[in-house]
């Protein structure tokens, strides 16, 4: 089955009945399945999660484009995040079936639409970037909404798609292909925040840790401890189980005990399967976790991995 | 103290007597300390460690580079290594009392020094680079002695110091500032190199493991076994428990053993102390790496790092 997620990020995080009239742009689409919605009033932003197969994401992305372009007029927004467009940014990640250089051609089939038909500047980032300075996002976004009338005019920040002028209410998005990224916070049974920033650095790549890591330090006031909170960008080079591992050996000489870790949002089953392969392998279990369902993967998961508040809603293939 | 390294690389590796004649030209530097000449015959280049205090060794760079100014012709020099001097490149090495800032403006003085006093045209590289394309050694060299006659004279490859024409018997030389390199290898109780090959993966750089990791892997015919070797470009970062206790995790999968690891060459005495700091935090022993003589500190090294054939002799700071 071949399968794309996307986290479409739309620029309204507080009028309640806008945002219900852009999601209700998906529902003709009864393939898709909307997994998340959460709007934040200070962001004045709401990220978006759906996954489908590739053909008909498209379309349902095309739409609902076309009701934030309907509903959403930049000039009139503010809020906490930056942002360049009424759909600000639109990531395509391959779940399943679907190789990155394919979702790559996604990206640019659904930017050429949206350009098209929808008179939309569009501009290909991360693994779809056409050059280095596009590949991340802020490059890109720097100068937002109020900035980009200008910007887009430089033949330097020609869009890759659409004439070089943003749309007048809309303004211009950010369409690409990336990895799924997993959001996984560690905790250390100890109140000391320099401890978890201190286990931070040790592990994530602007300290010379692994590459694909950006990791902080988290105090959780009603819980009563500190955790070290990272983004996986890249679980495949950088397994869960290395990195909670390698956490444990490191809060060893601190004699701090590592009680639990969590997921925030989805995991892919791949993701899951891949660092149970070590326990199993550690064991000696001779099953296959991908052989396993989805609720035996979270047992496993929870008793390997030390989850807590795991279970089979945060794996992005119990929605397929 | 001040102390730093330097690791002159000369190309000459065949002729003992020019080699002995070159190194005489240190004799006079009573207070350098000579810890090193290896020539190789196949590379027909010698790579010569030396540490003193940062100006004797300058005055003492100086001199080695006359006489293989005076020794070598590289019109009539073959061997498998690539170089683009008779003296192909001299790094300089902060050991102690020394920050890589003086580091790199020592670096300044002595190839102002050789371009001044011997004509001989100087890339700054590594740390000490004037930009980011002269970072890497190997771009600066691409072309050799005999294509760089012709490449210096591109303004995009004029040299730090000197004319933009090269030596004609001597060519050009590279003078750089880098942190102490630890070349280490961890034994894995097995023949399949494909089992080190998947470790090394997993740990180093280009695989989207640790930042300052190169590695790979090898195999000991007289020795039995396989090898994760590799080089630790900076230990402060990526400090050599770490590594060697996340080989061991993940070993642990392949229920292979990983009996002893070896240092080649030398290594700082910081080096052994941090990691030294984390066993002794473990084991809960009170005393300060940094504290202990140097014997003691092999001892401990051999006991939680396992080193095999580790001495006194290993460590930079005997030698002071």
């Amino acid at each position: 089955m071949r399968i794309i997620e996307s986290v479409p990020n739309i620029s309204e995080g507080r009028d309640q009945e806008k945002i219900k009239r852009i999601m209700a742009s998906l529902e003709a689409h009864k393939d898709i399945n909307v997994i998340g919605c959460e709007p934040d009033k200070d962001y004045n932003r709401t990220v978006i999660s759906l996954i489908g197969t590739p053909e008909i994401m498209i379309e349902a992305l095309v739409d609902l484009t076309r009701a934030a372009a309907r509903e959403i007029d930049l000039n009139h927004h503010s809020g906490q995040h930056p942002r360049m467009g009424a759909v600000d940014v639109i990531p395509l990640i391959p779940i399943s079936g679907v190789t990155m250089k394919e979702a790559v051609d996604y990206a640019r089939i659904l930017g050429e639409k949206i350009a098209m038909d929808l008179t939309i500047p569009v501009f290909l980032y991360a693994e779809a970037a056409t050059e280095e300075k596009r590949v991340n996002l802020p490059n890109i976004r720097k100068g937002e909404f109020e900035g980009m009338k200008e910007k887009i005019k430089d033949p330097e920040w020609k869009p890759d798609y659409g004439h070089p002028e943003i749309h007048p209410t809309f303004g211009a998005v950010a369409i690409g292909a990336r990895a799924p990224l997993i959001a996984y916070n560690i905790d250390l049974d100890t109140h000391d925040e320099k401890l978890a920033a201190t286990l931070a650095r040790m592990i994530r790549k602007s300290n010379g840790g692994f590459q694909y890591i950006q990791a902080g330090p988290a105090s959780l006031i009603d819980r009563g401890h500190v955790q070290v909170t990272m983004n996986i960008l890249d679980y495949k080079k950088n397994p869960i189980y290395r990195i909670f591992e390698l956490i444990k050996l490191e809060a060893k000489r601190y004699h701090v005990a590592v009680p639990s870790a969590e997921i925030v949002g989805l995991v892919p089953k791949e993701a899951l399967c891949q660092s149970l392969a070590y326990y199993f392998g550690v064991e000696s279990i001779a099953e296959k976790p991908e052989d396993l369902s989805l609720e035996a993967l979270v047992d496993y998961a929870v008793r390997f991995l030390d989850l807590r508040d795991f279970s089979i809603e945060k794996i992005i293939e119990s929605y397929l």
